[in-house]
């Protein structure tokens, strides 16, 4: 850690911080330059309380070496770490390394027959894990709030069947052990990626956590959040990209491409991408999709939803099953020029 | 809701938006430019799905004219509400309305005797409601969490002594029943401003909740946020601006001062903010306070921590209480100019 | 254009503005709902002022429902356009459709010998056009400002020697002259992408102009600096995107992948993206650039130095010549699954 | 300067790097903990090429200790600077240190009539600047784009008959010696805040420059803007925030209120506010304002419009002239608490 005084700092100032570092069990290194004071603080950076440092009289800032998670970091793990995603009763996909993934299925579970339909049409697109919501978070709270454990019965059912891991989202502590008695993984939301509480409860668990980002978080805020989960003892952390907030209006979030190669330096976790939930819009979907693997991610999350025309359908930003299939065409062509492979349904569930 | 339609729409696509916005219950008015056609939804703007509407082919964009929340709203409530933070055992404290409202206090409760000493400080100094967390959200799980239980007791034992009605955050829906037990207000953290769930726990309370804006959220999904306790039953919320992520970084979070008279335009709910975690720095939070207190705010929560020569303290943002109380001098002054006034801490506990 | 009123808006108001609307020569269409008037402005959506329209008493926004573009629009021009870079000492090179371009070239042009040396490294590599900044913005006036004049001398001489057609950055409307005397094709930067007479003066000769997107520049905004241009009679615009200010910070600029497939839907001009700048660092640059590729765009525009073990190394985003080499590999063939074509080097030349 | 290596970079990365840190004349500190080395470079910041040494191998990233800015620094000049506008036909109005100043007028000067009426109402309300737009820069090239040196003219004679300084915004390096000619004060706009040749035109003349915040800009990088123009010999360098692009989209610029603080912090140069161009709504524009005072600030520039009732008013941003005067009573209030004053603009005149 790096300790900047300001200009003018007395020398009382700066033995008081050189003082704080040794009562930390940390070396303290001066280097008096012609403006200024930088002190450098040696030792195990975790037992440096740097916010402490920051509040002593003089001290100007203070500026991290090290980073400040280590399960999830690359000096932990050096080689890229494999998720597998699958249970007893279906078989395991995995994501990470050269393993790509497609998870696809509907935004929420309507209802039994559609979630089933849906199921076919993206297994027959070339996804190998389920995804549908049985609890949405909702913006607003006159809104649709998922059918709950009923759906959750339809899912475990339809995964089964087609052979097919399935992963469901998680908004409630309280609905931890429910939840994981049905699915093969979870979800956390953009908006819970802070929701400590929760992060430590599917931490506790064993089942593959899909962690979103945040959509005011840093690659470092979404890696300390991994780290809660990790530290509890759940080493199926697999990352999410799905948009941060900026000041573009064109669409909902703006997908953060550059967070793929910079998590993909700084972790051995598997990291995907969220096409649908960044662009809010189908005609996006497929462009957005294309560079998350061309940048290097393990795969996608993608919503497709069957809308028959006289039904109703979910959403603006559902894929049509014949737009999916046709761009997994073409995302497993961009994988290959990247040495990466997806997962084939049939011979998955044939095995 | 207005419905956009593309420039090469077909009258299919234009009859199939009218027939489902009849479908809705509402009337659709047709009006057609050189360019484009452009569809009016009339009627009860809640019946209407949005997003339905902007799936269906060939609608470009679909264009919300009502709020989507209704509690919250100046038209469901013309006067500012005043809520009251106080119970039993403590004065009342008004909020709202001309009544400016001073809460600080430490950031954590780190144990006993601090926190008696830093609220005799801040009840000295000008403040009414003392703040403390029990139970901490740290972006680290390697940071310090909080002393849980033990430390409401010493908040509320503090609180009864002094005369001050307390609030404390809940980061957790199995937390609610027990800090309901000791509180008299809750505190939503920024990071939890979208956890649907303890929004409407706290909502099935009866103890004013202090809602902080989340780090991406605009003014509209602050006060939906606000709708999901408000719809539980639950009218004392008081909305807290803490800064939102941008890309300055001279500051951890870039107060959103213009949020003030524009929240204060479409809620009539009080709204108060918080300098100390929007700076980071103690320097910075004199100045972003009276800019609040001169934007129209209802009050300040405030960290505030006093810090003698050998012992620990905590966080550089935290104010000196002789700041603290020279600034509530210079607060007041600026409420008198705006018409307001914060309630008085000697005549609270004599009364 | 829409006209929202406000809920309490009076007859008297909405009159004045059904006056306004038609003192313009529009057509105004009331709609009446239970809680608000909303008021289409039909006609000529150029003629209409919603500026002084959302100035009069009552009205709450204004909601603008054509583009304010024209030329630059797919309603004005169809199909992709294809611009041409090169003149009559070089070859032609196609930007746009299925033509893919690679520009690349050193930063600042240093010196005449780096210069040629680099040139044929990226020629090498696969680049068509050359790129170099004789004139450099720089964000301290402490800093290399560029070699100017002479610089242009040498990327002429270079240019015409490998075959090459040229492209620098112009920042001051004074210079224009100037450089067209040399260069084939002109960049505007970032911070210039608002400077609208430096647009009007580059608009007004017939050489293409790469656009690159302001910091804080939405699609929108991007498009009317292009529609600066194209109105003074150029029809050779090249959009760039570069990155955008985001509160990410592990890295300088965020790269905005989704708008590239916007763009493509709302204008006809080619769009290309410089991964270096976004990126400020080499390691990332080729993960943006596939991105970018992949997510629909025409082309890249590259940093490339070759660093000699004594000399000094100009930049942190500059690639190496092997790597540039190589990622020209994976861009063809990323490409060609979505049907584009980089030129070929060698053949351009002899042709 | 501070280089922090990669966690496996080898000795040879980090002699090579010692090297480099000789060769610029600076000494080189080395501090090897357990996991990385961290090497300080001690002597002149600004001989210390930080880029160059960010893209050594081995290099994980560079931390600037010194501000890249000097003139405009603290250190440099410690008591805040007051400037003087006005010149030999009109009064000097002081800004900086305890001087507050309000700068009004309409946005464009739309004909001579409206502004003479216009510049009577600002300086009755308390203005002691006028300010209103000879050229204007605008998104669209279709709008309105300003009168040029007739509204120049017009300007300077309402300016002397009044007794009020004017100032007018300079867009283009070629227009720089016509407006000097007119005005007593140069405006830079937001969009031009990085328009290098342009701060470099108006640092040679000797009038004072109101340098607008760009909508991406950090603090850091407007004092560097300041810089250049300082760097010429122009030492009347006032700073305006306007507000900076953020995801909130209830306003047109999120004003950054917390930037004031901060830059009074590190620089000497007075910063005022302009609430108009942020809020981009009439309501809004008191409050803002207010903030700004409250928060520090040296004064406001307002946009005013007098809108008589059959005549068009000139966007939905500008005061009216009474509210004009009522806000100013306030903020004379504000002021006087923080120790700051006014020009009075009756006494100006007189003396």
């Amino acid at each position: 850690m790096i300790i900047v005084m300001n200009p003018h700092a007395e020398q009382a100032a700066v033995d008081r911080v050189v003082k704080e570092i040794e009562r930390m069990g940390a070396q303290a290194h001066l280097s008096q330059g012609k403006f200024r004071t930088v002190i450098g603080a040696v030792g195990e950076e975790g037992n440096i309380d740097g916010s402490h440092l920051a509040s002593l009289d003089g001290v100007e800032k203070v500026v991290p070496i090290m980073k400040p998670y280590k399960l999830a970091s690359r000096e932990f793990h050096e080689d890229d770490s494999v998720v597998e995603i699958g249970g007893p009763s279906v078989p395991k996909v995995k994501v990470g390394g050269k393993h790509a993934v497609s998870i696809a299925g509907p935004c929420a579970v309507e209802n039994e027959e559609m979630l089933n339909k849906i199921a076919r049409h993206v297994r027959d697109g070339g996804a190998t894990v389920l995804r549908g919501g049985a609890f949405k978070p909702r913006t607003s709270p006159y809104s649709f709030q998922g059918h709950g454990e009923t759906a959750l019965k339809w899912m475990r059912a339809c995964g089964d069947e087609l052979g097919m891991p399935i992963c469901t989202e998680v908004m409630d502590t309280r609905q931890v052990e429910l939840i994981e008695r049905y699915t093969d993984s979870f979800q956390i939301g953009a908006r819970n990626m802070q929701n400590f509480d929760l992060l430590r409860e599917v931490g506790k668990t064993r089942k593959p956590v899909l962690l979103k980002r945040g959509l005011a978080a840093t690659v470092k805020d979404w890696l300390l959040s991994a780290e809660y989960i990790l530290s509890q003892g759940n080493r199926g952390v697999i990352l999410c990209e799905r948009g941060i907030k900026t000041f573009e209006d064109s669409v909902r979030y703006t997908l953060d491409i550059t967070s793929i190669p910079v998590a993909k330096q700084w972790t051995h976790l598997p990291i995907i991408i969220d096409p649908s939930h960044a662009a809010g819009k189908r005609d996006l979907v497929p462009a957005i999709a294309m560079a998350g693997l061309a940048a290097g991610a393990h795969g996608t999350i993608i919503e497709v939803h069957y809308c028959p025309s006289e039904a109703q359908c979910d959403g603006p930003q559902a894929l049509l099953p014949e737009t999916f299939k046709e761009l997994m065409g073409q995302l497993r062509q961009v994988a290959a020029i990247l040495g990466k492979e997806f997962a084939d349904a049939a011979e998955l569930t044939s095995a």
